[in-house]
């Protein structure tokens, strides 16, 4: 049965901190077998990368058949329904819109001193995205990490995609195509996180890592990381609605359900003000449970890690809501902005009574990739920010390094750093033995 | 000696590859040791923080002396002399001046269909700000670490340092208050970074760490990355400089010492279209060798891993500036901003011949915390955004949710997740069996 905890009871402080830390994730032992693939692929590039896929997805390929080529992308396209591919159209054109808006501007400008500064974006040249085969094979996915890049300008994004059997979802290649993939390749696991990271004669290396995986790719994702870029490792998803008795019940029942679906280990959240309202919702979970195809999941994510919290007042439920830095935060109260106003954590807010979270998921525009496990509290979403990176910019002259050149001499020195004193020296003419 | 690289030569690929892939940093096994002083203040809290720190720092400590007092701090500022003080005084304008350019904008529009889209920049709440003791103790990492955090509006900035046989670089202490730290502890090592990431019943944990530090605290950092934020890894750092045969080559020489003398595993390259200059030069690092008091530590750097490389024409450099990815890269160049606009990947530029990097390092403005070890072809320098993240921000409305709802309900569908179909379907009338 999901938690249920009450703010007007003493014991709440004890109970709301203990429900914080309880765990989730089942971390697993991968981290040595991770290691050993990537060896080898770095070591003996295509040939363990096709013999690792060889095993570990039952597809036999070779270097000419590790990448879609043009044709089956073709072909899936033609699989796709209609009105299913029109709707991704839909999101590409939406999601794009947004990411668009985040684009930051370059700076520069002269001080007082006529020091000119400033900083210049640049796009990372080559991104990999992971997409995860089977049934969390998620063509949103794909346009959530791929038009961000694509939008930043990088200019070839490489994707992995386990094809376990030779399957593969249509609908993940003909996103790809839509978002400007410009490489797909049946590969996944570690092996496919090293093939990306590290190059191999089939596979050139990228810069950057992003996407989804399991245990096995996100340990390879941390072990990577330094070499390339990674995004964030994803934890179990969670949502926290934030709801008062004037709610449908069976409007947020289905939205802690749609998180809850998700994973057995994602968590669904809901604080009111009104402990009969609470229980409504919980009635019409287990009614909606009878019948959802995917209620063994939800069922369980629900019952294992699921909440009720009620509180006295509403507008006690925003320190709650801080505390918790959800990934995902509803507010379905009467005045959203107020309560808004107080939320300092969260990875995305969706306001008022009409924006499940599922809005967001697919195709209102910013990106459903958000900080999972309380992340929120020091991360963000991705965004077009992850696909640039900043170069600094200082230009002093003549006239203008006299104005700045001595004290920074006088650090230079007091950190007992006198070859980076003697290069402002030289310059200055203080330097007497230079040459 | 130094590599010496020619464009002109036909082995030229080979021998630049080999010379980009040459490792410099001498990776430790230092896991295991780090992950179980981690377990052990996780569990043991003060106890275990006390009597590490007492093992190796050689100073023995009780709960109420792990902080520095106010008085401590007054009496080491007492200490720094008058003239070092206003040049850290000046620093800490400059760079705050400068990174209050780096805050970005909220955002919100109402797009074509009436749907409110935005998002929201707030502070993470508490910061971490590792400094390390002994000679790389320096007070200009501590502005240039602690001043984007509070810029960003951070409102705890906690900081740690180790204080080996109860020494401490009083500058140290005096930058952190003036850059506005808010707490001081005496500790350093893996111990430290757990005490922050966890919390000990003396230091309250914090949401992100950032900051330099040895191979210990680097471990430290990627292990308790997830449970709170950290900064990049910092690697051995490095300098390139692109210069013609019109540079004094005494500046030159005292640019690439200045990189050399931080560490025997920084690297200095400079590349330069004239073979004559390139060797002036490298007759010039031998002088000032001769004088330098770190010159044992500039010397092991510059002969092990400095190089110098002559190009056909200067233009070509911009191609192998990116390869490189340098963390400084300075244009000594008569049209620096003509080769500037070619490059992609590098920390910081530094513009023209009066610019030597050192006056990057200290007062400029922008950031001298930058990505090493060719990171800079997917990261940046420490900013302002750092110390932010980003809620984003969704609202439909009763007649806005019509247009968008429907085909998030078929791509939901589409994968399967029907629970996220019935929380839209519910709010558009479409779900029949609802209550």
């Amino acid at each position: 049965m999901p938690y249920e905890l009450d703010k007007t009871a003493s014991s709440f402080e004890q109970d709301f901190k203990e429900f914080l830390e309880a765990r989730r994730d089942s971390e697993q032992a991968v981290d040595e077998i991770v290691a050993a693939i990537i060896d080898r692929v770095r070591r003996e590039g295509d040939a363990a990368l096709l013999e690792l896929t060889e095993k570990l997805d039952r597809v036999p390929l070779s270097a000419d058949t590790l990448r879609f080529s043009k044709r089956e992308i073709d072909e899936a396209e033609r699989l796709c329904e209609r009105q299913t591919l029109e709707a991704l159209e839909l999101a590409t054109e939406r999601i794009s819109d947004y990411h668009r808006r985040q684009k930051p501007e370059d700076l520069s400008y002269d001080d007082a001193t006529g020091v000119r500064l400033g900083h210049r974006w640049n796009a990372i040249d080559a991104v990999g995205l992971y997409v995860p085969g089977g049934t969390a094979s998620y063509p949103s996915s794909v346009l959530m990490n791929a038009i961000p890049a694509k939008v930043a300008g990088v200019s070839r994004v490489a994707m992995a995609v386990p094809t376990p059997d030779g399957q593969v979802a249509p609908l993940v290649l003909a996103a790809a195509r839509m978002a400007g993939v410009d490489e797909i390749y049946r590969m996944g696991g570690a092996q496919a996180v090293a093939a990306l990271a590290y190059g191999t004669e089939s596979v050139a290396p990228v810069d950057k890592i992003t996407g989804p995986g399991n245990a096995y790719v996100a340990s390879a994702k941390r072990q990577v990381f330094g070499h390339v870029g990674i995004d964030m490792i994803a934890g179990p998803s969670e949502i926290l609605v934030v709801a008062d008795a004037e709610n449908d019940p069976s409007w947020i029942a289905a939205d802690l359900l749609s998180q809850a679906e998700h994973d057995t280990s994602a968590q669904s959240i809901l604080i009111s003000d009104d402990a009969d309202f609470l229980e409504k919702v919980k009635r019409q979970i287990e009614v909606y449970l009878q019948r959802l195809p995917r209620s063994e999941i939800a069922g369980e994510s629900w019952h294992t890690h699921g909440a009720l919290i009620r509180v006295g007042q509403l507008d006690e439920a925003a320190e709650l809501v801080n505390r918790v830095a959800p990934e995902h935060l509803e507010l379905a109260v009467a005045e959203p902005e107020q309560l808004a106003a107080h939320i300092r954590h969260a990875g995305a807010i969706f306001l008022g009574r009409h924006t499940p979270e599922a809005l967001g998921d697919y195709l209102a525009g910013p990106n459903h990739v958000l900080p999972t496990g309380r992340s929120a509290r020091f991360s963000s979403g991705l965004s077009v920010l992850d696909f640039l990176k900043r170069s600094s910019v200082i230009q002093a002259t003549e006239t203008s390094l006299p104005a700045v050149g001595p004290p920074a001499m006088t650090l230079a020195r007091a950190e007992g750093l006198d070859a980076h004193a003697l290069s402002l020296a030289v310059r200055l003419g203080l330097d007497k033995q230079g040459d």
